[in-house]
């Protein structure tokens, strides 16, 4: 169903609670931590069946309901506009016809205002990008691959082979109006860095490789997670090169199966089929020249690597327990920037042998 | 002269020196503070006259002479090889060949290593990106132009109107190895932030107005400020449009006069050319429904409007010190994302209206 009948329907409900005299109600599903589960079948986090429902006609419960209702009829006129904007876009369209009874701290979008575009998207089984809303984008790919883009009332197709030095912004939203027309890929190679991407782009290691170089630039977006999912769905090994460390593990898993705040997201944004390349501190037994260019590992790298191995979705997977229990060993860390020590165009030597020895941590 | 050659009469003169039994020294020019100046025929800061000679053979200096040298002859060697790194692919390399002498805090990229490779841009009268260093890169282009990127030995020209709604991400090195083939441009709107770029960008404003549309995303990075100055080189008119607020008016002075820390880059990295188009609080006396989008002004805005009335190459503007007064005034800011408060489309209006009007902050 589209989503602008999605909201149509959401409205028509409460329209015939109020008809029948009963005050209008909003059924989500929880987002708590304990209706958060980790699905096996799948391999990813995701929200489990308890279910919440709000009501107008509660003194706790009535701001926000109204906001929630407010922010369905403003996403809905964006959809029939066909126009975009950012959740602070969303925040002031709302304060503009609110005034007074929208509070700022509210809706900075690291808090509570996310919280209410999640209510939406876990109620009608959408995207907020479904709800002609933007997000941060950060990640770039470069590769054989070409992107019909429809944006504006225009076209164009863009050639993902041809894009030089800079590659190409993935942007806030991978499906709505974007298809991928072509694509010649034997795999997805997807490293931590920018500065690693430049690299590797330089040396055209995905042409020489035949497969798509991305970096999400740090932590993926949602629009990064979401087009990893769509090449894993054309059947593309996905391939990860991150640090060593506490911000790299994190990267990498949240590409796999999620994060724990955005589990209500599901498959739909995550990759459980991807593999982690390295670099491990294991790689010292192979490239020796690695040995003195570990680094002191952080507190922060100690506690998360500890935490990791409390996740029953990582503890399984012996040969992670290993890495883990080796940084916990030697308190060092590895950044995958140390590939290039000894000369540039490493990496892409040791990418390859990687690939195709097998020698990756599922 | 070439860059190569540069690095390369820099380890003549030492070891001439060398040679005439006379321990190798280092002349570069004081980046500090008292050595800044505001240049007032050409509008920007820059750092004066005043040199540093260091001496390897200083117990104090030993060790920085002996990095920098070092520093020197690794980017020399990418040089030769046509190969291009990070600042933290230089620092491993370095590890690698000075392996304990090498402390890591010396090289992270926010503190000193950044001083080291400043000495050489100084002192050679050079940029870091001429060094084949990359640098963090971040912003957007949209419009009519055309850039042809020599990169990896490949060379790809693109059309910067046919790139939908990911524009042109500027890269770390706009000068070497690039060059804009074609322009048909009136001039160049620069938007603090991503999310109204992207506006802007699905209201085709770039193509209506026959405008560049380009986004720093947040604070310029050194890729995005050289493109500027390059497109006023060209005499095009930069307007920019910022957040009313302390982060808004230094992302704006640091693209018109550059900044303190990066002073020494000069008149290469500084468009004095630029105008403030908005967002003002004055904004709200003509557009009354601005009034109730305004959000109370933070203590750091508040602190930075009084330090600026201190800076003589602003508060020789009367328009600038009225719209800061008025900011002291009513302690109230204004984000440019509330101009989509009414109406998503308002932007376009707005800067079209601020331009025709010449209603620009010098």
């Amino acid at each position: 169903m589209r989503t602008e009948k999605k909201l149509e329907e959401l409205g028509q409900v409460m329209v015939n609670e109020i008809k029948k005299g009963d005050g209008p109600t909003f059924e989500t599903t929880l987002r708590t931590r304990s209706n958060t589960i980790y699905d096996e079948a799948v391999g990813c986090l995701r929200t489990g069946d308890k279910k919440e429902t709000r009501k107008f006609l509660s003194v706790a419960q009535a701001r926000t309901f109204m906001q929630t209702v407010a922010i369905a009829a403003k996403t809905k006129q964006f959809l029939t506009e066909d126009l975009h904007t950012s959740i602070r876009g969303l925040f002031y369209q709302l304060k503009f016809t609110l005034g007074e009874d929208l509070d700022e701290d509210l809706f900075t979008e690291q808090t509570e205002s996310n919280q209410l575009i999640e209510d939406l998207e876990v109620a009608l089984k959408i995207k907020r990008e479904d709800l002609n809303l933007t997000t941060d984008r950060k990640g770039f790919v470069a590769g054989a691959m070409a992107i019909r883009d429809k944006f504006g009332g225009e076209e164009t197709t863009i050639d993902l082979a041809k894009q030089g030095r800079s590659g190409w912004s993935i942007p806030s939203d991978v499906d709505n109006g974007m298809e991928i027309t072509s694509l010649d890929a034997d795999y997805v190679l997807v490293v931590e860095k920018d500065a690693l991407w430049q690299r590797l782009n330089e040396d055209k290691f995905w042409k020489k490789e035949n497969c798509l170089l991305v970096t999400p630039k740090g932590q993926s977006t949602r629009g990064t997670r979401r087009l990893l999912r769509k090449l894993a769905d054309k059947k593309l090994p996905v391939y990860c090169l991150m640090d060593c460390d506490a911000w790299g593990w994190y990267i990498y898993w949240t590409i796999k199966t999620g994060s724990m705040n955005l589990a209500y997201l599901g498959r739909d944004f995550a990759v459980p089929e991807s593999r982690f390349l390295g670099v491990t501190m294991s790689d010292i037994k192979e490239f020796p020249f690695l040995e003195k260019l570990t680094i002191k590992a952080k507190d922060v790298d100690v506690k998360r690597a500890e935490e990791m191995m409390g996740y029953p979705w990582i503890n399984r997977h012996k040969d992670w327990v290993r890495e883990l229990k080796l940084v916990l060993k030697t308190k060092k860390k590895l950044e995958q920037d140390a590939l290039q020590g000894e000369r540039l165009t490493f990496v892409g030597e040791y990418i390859r042998k990687k690939i195709d020895n097998k020698e990756w941590l599922n």
